[in-house]
C-alpha cells in the first residue's frame, strides 16, 4: 500500500482492509508496550493539517506518527494562512512544498481529501471530509469487532444517532458491508436519509428494531450544534425515544458490543450505565485507533511493521 | 517515587521532597548543557492537557519531556473535545487509552488532579488545580532556596501578595514547613484568609513585618483579572503600601533571595529595580522549573537519572 | 557563524550571505532524501516565540529544526503570558532561562528581533518584526533566484505591490543590492514610500515600467487589512492596473522568475495562470525556505552541515 491516499472505506478493497487490520493488530501490541518506539518511520514527516478542530483524532494520529518514530507537526486552519484567506490548493501546494511525506487531513467539505490528491504528492489520509468519510474511525471501528467477535462477517451491527451529520457512520457503512457484517440504521426519520437505502443497510426508526439481537451498536454523536431548530426530536425526547439505555441493551445479544465514536453527550444517545458498563468496547476503541493510525501510515510510509 | 501521582505538597513526604531536589540538582547540569538530551524517557510519551492556559508551565513541562527522550504532545482545552461538551471523566479516559504514559493537567477546578487519578493509569502530574496546589512551583521555589542559602530549615520565607487566590502559595507553605522553614504572610486583609492561620503561619498585614529579617521574598502576583471590584487596594494603592521595592526590601536579610513565580506585574507588586537587581532569582526559578519538572517525570516514570 | 543573531539582511555581510545560500544548498537535498534526518542539532532546544499568526513560516522553522534534529516547541502569544499583560522582556528571559538555544521571534513591532537580543544569550532568528525585515525570507528569495540564473549579479529584480507594509520587500531589496542586483519597485504612490530611493532602488509607479525586462518579478502580498479605508486602489482597480497576470508578464524577459512569499490573493496582485503557470518559481520557494532555515539553524547553533 506504500504510496496510497487512504481517502475512505467506499474504495479501499477488502484485502487492504484486512491488511490494515492485521498490521493493527501488531502495532497495538507497541501502545502497550513500556517503551512505545519503533523507527518505520524515522526521518519522514507527517503534517496534521486540520481545518477544524478535533483533539482527539489530532493527538491520535500525532501518537502514533511519534510512536513509529516519525516528525510530526500540527497545522490549525484557525490560526493559519487560511484565516488570511488563501485557498486550500495553496495551503496544500506549500505543505507540500516544505517536503512532508504525508498530509492528515480534517475539513468541513465533502471531497477535500481527494481534492487535496489532485495537488500533491504526499500521501493524503482522510481524518474527516464534511459528513463524507473518517476512514481510520471506520477502520478502527472493525479492527474492535473483530478482536471481541473474532470475525466481522455474519454479524448484525447496528448504527444508531445522528446518521444524516455523520462521516463516521458512512466509512462504517462501506468498512461493514464490504467486510460481510449485516448493517441496521436506527434513528428518527430526520436524522437518517432514505437514499442510505441504495448502499444496503437496513433502516428502522423504533430503535428497538434496529438493535434487536445485534452484535454490536454503535451509538453516534448527537451534533446538536447541526441540528436545524425546531425540528423534532429534543434532546429530551431523543435521550427517551431513541437513547441506548440498559433497559434498551437486552434486545440485543448477550455478548453485545457497544461503540461510541466519541465524544460522548452522556445521558444523551448513551446512557453512562452503558457508556461505562461491561459492553461498552469505548476506551479500547481508542486504543484500537492509534493501533489503525500507525497501521495506516507505515503501510502507506513504508513498508508496514519494522523494528 | 515510580508510578506515583504529583498531586501537591501537602501530602508529599520529606524525603520523597529531597529526592525530587536532589534528582533536580542533577537534571539542572543537563538544562546547561551543549547537548540536553537523555534517553531516561525514551518511548515514553506524555501529554500536556491543559484546560487553563500556561504557555510558561506547559512550555517548561514540554522541554523537561523532550530533553529527557520522551514524546511530548499538547492538548488545549480551548479547542479540544472539552469545547463540544465532553466531560473531563471521559477526556481522561480518551487521553489514557492512547497509551501515554504521564498526563500533567492544569484544570480551573480544585481536586482536578485528584480526581483524574480516580480514572486513569497514567501517573498524574497537577500543573495546576484552581487555587489548590502547584506542587512542581513549590518544589522549583524550594531548590531555589536550598542552591542559594544551602538549606531550607530554619530560614525565614516571607510569602507576599495575593494569597488567596494563590495555588503557588498554597504549595509553597506545605512544601516550606515541611522542610523546617517559618513562613510569614504578607498583604493585605482582603488577600489572606485567616483560615490560614491554621496551616502554621504568621499573618502579617503590614507587608514590612512580613518581610523584616527575611531570607527570602516570594512575591506573588496580584491576580487583577480575580480581584471583585470595589474592593481596597486599587492596584496604585497596592503598589504603594505593599509593593517590593529596593527601600522595603532593605528590611530583609542582607543576602535576602527575592522570587516571583511570574508572569510580573511590574511597578505593582514588585517594582523593576528589585525585579532585575541583585537579589532577583526569578530567572532562575525558571531554569529550575525544568530541572524539577525533569526530576519529577523521570523519578515517576523510569527510577530517576539515567544517562 | 556560531552564535550569531540573524536579524536582517541590511548589516548581514555578502560572505555571511554566501555561506547560508551554499549552506541551503546541501540542506535543499536533505528536504528531498527519503530519510529527512540529521543529527546536527541533537540536544539543542529551538524556541519558536510568535507574537504574530503565522503558520507558514513557523511550520518551515519547525520542520527545519526537527529535520536537523533539534527539539522544537512553538509559543503563540494569543495563548501565553503575554495576554496576562507580561512585558516582552519578561517572556524573552523566560524562554531563556529554560535553556534554549535559539529563539525564533515573529513580533509586529519594528526592531523586536535586536531588542531580544540585548537580554538573551540565545541565537535570535529574526522570523518577522514589523515592516522592518524578515531576513530568512529573503535568503529564500536570494536563493531562489540563483538556483534559477546562476548568479544574482547584474538581474534586474522587479518587487511589486505593497512594498509599504512589507519586511519581505525591505529584506529582499537590502540583500539585492548587496549582491549586486538592480532593484526596481512598482506599485501605486500609496503603497511605496518616497524615502526607499535612499536604499538605492528605482521606483515606477506603472507596473509595466517596473517589470520591463525583469530578469525577476516578485509580486508582494496586498494586505488587505492593512489598508486604510477610502484610498485608491481598491482590489478591483488594484487587480486591472497592477496586477501581473500574462499579458503584462510579456513585457519581462523571456525566461523570467515569478516569485509570490505567499500567502496569495490570487486574481487580486497576481493572477492564477500566472501563479501556476511556467515562471512560477512558488512553490520552490517554500522548499528553498525549509533550506535555508535549515542553514541558519545548522550555521548559528552548529558549524553547518553534518551528517
Amino acid at each position: 500500500m506504500r504510496g496510497q491516499h487512504i481517502l475512505g472505506l467506499e474504495h479501499m478493497s477488502v484485502a487492504d482492509i484486512e491488511r490494515v487490520l492485521n498490521t493493527a493488530d501488531e502495532m497495538k501490541k507497541v501502545t502497550k508496550q513500556d517503551i512505545k518506539k519503533l523507527s518505520t518511520l524515522r526521518g519522514k514527516a507527517i503534517v496534521n493539517v486540520f481545518f477544524e478542530n478535533s483533539t482527539r483524532t489530532r493527538s491520535s494520529f500525532e501518537l502514533a506518527g511519534k510512536y513509529l518514530g516519525a516528525d510530526v507537526i500540527n497545522i490549525a486552519a484557525s490560526t493559519s494562512s487560511v484565516a488570511k484567506g488563501e485557498s486550500l490548493r495553496d495551503t496544500l501546494l506549500t505543505v507540500q512544498a516544505m517536503g512532508v511525506d504525508a498530509i492528515v487531513m480534517r475539513h468541513s467539505a465533502e471531497g477535500a481529501a481527494q481534492y487535496a490528491t489532485r495537488y500533491v504528492k504526499a500521501v493524503v489520509i482522510n481524518a474527516g471530509d464534511g459528513a463524507h468519510e473518517h476512514p481510520t474511525q471506520g477502520l478502527l471501528d472493525l479492527l474492535t469487532i473483530r478482536q471481541h467477535h473474532g470475525s466481522i462477517a455474519g454479524k448484525k451491527v447496528a448504527i444508531v444517532g445522528d446518521i444524516l451529520h455523520s462521516r463516521v457512520a458512512r466509512s462504517n457503512i462501506w468498512g461493514l458491508l464490504k467486510m460481510g457484517a449485516e448493517v441496521h440504521l436506527g434513528g428518527p426519520k430526520t436524522l437518517i436519509p432514505k437514499e442510505m437505502l441504495d448502499m444496503g443497510v437496513t433502516i428502522h426508526h423504533r430503535v428497538e428494531d434496529a438493535i434487536a439481537d445485534a452484535d454490536v451498536v454503535n451509538v453516534l454523536r448527537i451534533q446538536l450544534e447541526r441540528q436545524k431548530k425546531g425540528l423534532f426530536p429534543t434532546p429530551r425526547e431523543y435521550a427517551r425515544i431513541f437513547g441506548i439505555n440498559d433497559e434498551r441493551l437486552k434486545l440485543a445479544k448477550e455478548n453485545v458490543l457497544v461503540m461510541h465514536p466519541g465524544p460522548m453527550n452522556r445521558g444523551l444517545e448513551i446512557s453512562p450505565d452503558v457508556a461505562y458498563g461491561r459492553f461498552s468496547a469505548i476506551e479500547e476503541q481508542v486504543n484500537n485507533g492509534v493501533a489503525v493510525r500507525m497501521a495506516v501510515l507505515s503501510l502507506t510510509l513504508a513498508d508496514g511493521v519494522q523494528a
